[in-house]
């Protein structure tokens, strides 16, 4: 298996010198980009090694996080959500899986000349409405706009900035063998919703995109549980399967998690089905996954169920001794399969 | 005149519902884009109003300062820099230009697939090597690739967080009648540059962009004036002139400047006047503008002229009370003549 974080880039087997497109996935290319050529090429300038989704700041004796995304969704307004939603949510989303409190955002957009300024309304609109819902104001913006061809349509940068909830520990990231992993709600609509507008698969009636923010549900379950709580991550691009593997390899555990307790909607599953996809892979945008430790498992699950956005939250597993840096899974039939991180592109442009 | 804060988009005579290269270019467009669409779209998220480069913020009692850009700079590697240092010195300078110091970046790519990754490990060498020499750690980061096509080459962003000055009042955005118009340095560089570079002029070989960071220049001036320094702006896209012209409508008051004191050089000069460009519409990447209380001229003047970045600064003219939100320049020849604000795009793609 391909070691992500020492992996260099172009990863083994695969002969390029130019970016592909999945260098963007989320999966195994990405990471290989960010530890093989991102990183190194920042080096002192980076301390604290290749840049993670979100960074913990000692500012002022302040424990404050930040974090940046740009999204570059195709199409940009889909059932369930639209880019400037997704912007919001998915910077809110990133800075609470790292146990803190989104205070602000930024908000950057690239457009191209010639877009129609009613769409960029209604992107923005958007975005207020998501921040005001989410009770963080966006304080700061830019606005380039580049000629006809040179970008597609719009592409929107949010930054957010965030305070550590109290009681936390900054290492707050290191599962344990033994620890319970709980998932807060079904995985692969976002992927799926996508896709199938993209597309034009005709599931579009029947599923959305769960982009919605998670900080809420998160500042309960460190209060439920501040020290029992080991992990939190969301599961977008590479889906479940990447989250589990990247954390898999920097806590140095083995995951397992059990096919019959994965919450995979109906529609999911035959979309999947149908376009030979692995619903692990698929991008998700509303839910995260928490490593607990046992004797915390039922209180953060029964903290989960007072959300909406944690009501079919489950037990899919656990992190065990054998195997570091590798997630099985136990499956319907009773064997198991290796469950690797996305490796190429499944979905591109799907945040 | 227009005022760019309170403008409806389109500006009225700017018959379009589409985005213009105009609405990027830092002048009229630009702020009637920010105030009459980006603005009211957003609504009660953005409790502080239109949008502004950067948003001073308390959290947990600190006052921090935050700013987000995009680049999207062509080309890529000019004279005197590229898109990677630029994007660490822009976003730098708009921490430093609200009395703060910068305290982490946070750096995002959009590429196009097929972008050559060599080139890629070079802007972010040269991010890297920004980032280090004017100390300020990038912390975390996002790539996302996009089809061919669907971007040119890459756009970066980078988004800053910064702590204010001791001692700097947060209102300090405030020029007063009879406050001297400092400038630390010659302008039209980096719009000439680029634009000479990019239409082949043949210019670029006895000039070069200015881009360079201002904060210890900054972290001194407010050291040896901490009252005395009413506004700091760097005039980037849109030139000194758009600068100046905003400040005059916040501030409500008027400006006066020297034709003969004001630093252009002979190449931006001559090159201005074959293009039919006004210098004071050039963007700049390396200078700023202070509005200083009279008693505090000349400690900081010497100030600036202690550092590199510094040491061609001048007094280009003053703060008045008469014809408030405009700005006037004494030309050579004695007469004056109004000062309007960037009104379309003059360089498209200049940061």
């Amino acid at each position: 298996m391909i070691d992500p974080l020492t992996a260099t880039c172009p990863v083994p087997g695969v002969e390029t010198e130019r970016v592909l497109l999945g260098h963007g996935s989320g999966g195994q290319l990405s990471a290989g980009l960010i530890a093989g050529v991102i990183g190194p090429a920042l080096g002192a300038a980076s301390p604290g090694g290749p840049l993670q989704d979100a960074a913990v700041l000692d500012i002022g004796g302040l424990s404050l996080v930040m974090t940046t995304d740009s999204f570059v969704v195709t199409p940009r307004f889909f059932p369930g959500g639209d880019i400037g939603m997704l912007a919001v949510h998915g910077t809110i989303n990133d800075v609470a899986m790292m146990g803190a409190w989104p205070a602000a955002l930024s908000l950057a957009y690239v457009i191209e000349e010639g877009f129609p300024l009613d769409e960029l309304r209604r992107i923005t609109e958007s975005v207020g409405r998501a921040a005001l819902a989410a009770g963080v104001p966006v304080v700061t913006g830019d606005t380039k706009v580049v000629g006809r061809g040179a970008a597609d349509g719009v592409f929107v940068n949010t930054t957010g900035i965030g305070m550590r909830l109290p009681g936390v520990s900054p290492d707050a990231c290191g599962a344990k063998p033994g620890d319970a992993v709980l998932l807060s709600g079904p995985i692969g609509l976002h992927g799926v919703t996508i896709l199938s507008v993209r597309e034009g698969l005709g599931f579009e009636a029947e599923i959305a995109s769960d982009t919605q923010p998670l900080h809420r549900l998160v500042r309960r379950l460190l209060e439920v549980a501040p020290a029992g709580v080991h992990v939190l991550r969301d599961p977008t691009r590479g889906g479940l399967a990447s989250s589990l593997n990247e954390l898999a390899v920097t806590s140095g555990i083995g995951v397992e998690i059990d096919e019959p307790a994965l919450p995979v909607p109906e529609t999911v599953a035959s979309a999947c089905e149908m376009l030979g996809l692995d619903p692990l892979h698929v991008a998700n945008e509303g839910c995260l996954v928490a490593f607990v430790a046992l004797e915390a498992v039922d209180s953060v699950l029964a903290a989960m169920h007072e959300f909406p956005e944690g009501e079919h939250a489950v037990r899919i597993g656990e992190a065990v001794e054998a195997h570091p840096g590798q997630v099985l899974m136990r499956t319907l039939m009773g064997s198991h399969r290796v469950v690797d991180m996305l490796i190429g592109e499944q979905l591109p442009r799907i945040c």
